[in-house]
């Protein structure tokens, strides 16, 4: 990866995609995550949606939203639209990418499943988004069925996962969401999470709080370093 | 409203706002839908998001998706943000609308409801958010709160409600979203529909199919006329 930029002191990282059209979110596509969430393993893609004011660059502070109690992580894949998708098959469906980024789902919880049980309220402040460092192309990411994905709050490990555990694919993924929505260049497909989210620690669920320092990264996708403030 | 321009013979018309950026809708709005969807009476408004790559004009062709057999109207109030809202109050929110425009909510009730539970799924099929025919200001309007809105499904009247009926209205729906996302200039609010559409007929449902003409309409803000087409 040595031909990928290097980020200079005092230099902000954005967004790496220049125009995000939407952002459709795979819910529960780890096994392990759906059972720690207490959650049925899905016989289709669950798809959701965050507001494209939700993104942010890959070392942006996360805000933790004015009286949010259950603010969390989530590492995941993300998959950027090179072509115009709609109604495609999984024969096809690699075609239509762009690149791979890293990205971190932020939600609050509460907001998420207490407040009237459509997701799209918990995923959308501003800051919940981060997404990159880099958008790397698939011939140069190699299979993305196979990488590690990590995620630490102030240095302790809490996610540590594989996309080779993804219970729907990277084909599945896009095949399936063109049936319902046609995807654009720009679009960007998150992946879903493996277990280790706030919400799924044992023996109590731990949140995040202002000062806390998040850092994830996805082999050949980068790292990011998030510190989280109170807004 | 004889100032608002006039439509020619074979000119088609696009939805009337040049950059969408996302589009909120607010869900079971009025207590009367709620009620004949089988939904409690939400105690603070529900939310969901359509996706942009829905949007088509006022007289544009509404596809009906393949394999689809719940394809439902909705008409509804939609809220044209004209500046920035995050954690707006209720007193400020009036302030941040460009305008209000007719706006048609399809719905496959299929994919909405019963295929994982989140509803944006069955939200955002292409042509499923007509829009327009025309953005009218605040000042033209009057007030949002006692606007006529009507629908027929070929000449049949279905929906005949009045915004007067909101559960929450246009400032509690602006300043309560944007607690959870920042509104940008020209992003999307739709307000929820009243009671007829198709899922709430009576002695049984009544779906949209090929062939079927709906026409839709709101005081001062113009008409929909739209065929209905097989995908």
């Amino acid at each position: 990866m040595s031909r990928l930029p290097q980020v200079e002191d005092g230099v902000r990282l954005g967004c790496p995609i220049a125009d995000v059209g939407k952002i459709v979110c795979v819910g529960l596509n780890y096994r392990d995550h759906a059972l720690e969430a207490g959650m049925a393993i899905p016989g289709e893609p669950v798809l959701f949606m965050k507001a494209i004011t939700a993104l942010s660059g890959p070392n942006d502070d996360v805000q933790i939203p004015p009286g949010a109690s259950k603010t969390d992580w989530e590492v995941e894949l993300g998959i950027v639209i090179g072509t115009r998708a709609r109604h495609v098959g999984k024969d096809d469906a690699l075609g239509h990418v762009a690149g791979f980024v890293l990205a971190n789902d932020v939600s609050e919880r509460t907001y998420q499943t207490e407040r009237g049980g459509q997701w799209d309220k918990g995923k959308s402040y501003d800051t919940f988004a981060p997404i990159g460092p880099w958008l790397v192309t698939p011939d140069e990411l190699g299979d993305p069925h196979a990488l590690g994905l990590w995620l630490d709050v102030n240095g302790e490990r809490m996610q540590d996962g594989n996309t080779k555990n993804f219970i729907f694919d990277v084909p599945t993924m896009l095949s399936y969401i063109s049936d319902f929505m046609t995807l654009e260049p720009g679009d960007l497909v998150l992946t879903g999470t493996p277990a280790g989210v706030g919400l799924g620690q044992k023996p109590q669920p731990r949140f995040l709080r202002a000062g806390d320092e998040i850092r994830l990264g996805i082999e050949g996708l980068g790292e990011q370093r998030l510190k989280c403030v109170q807004n």
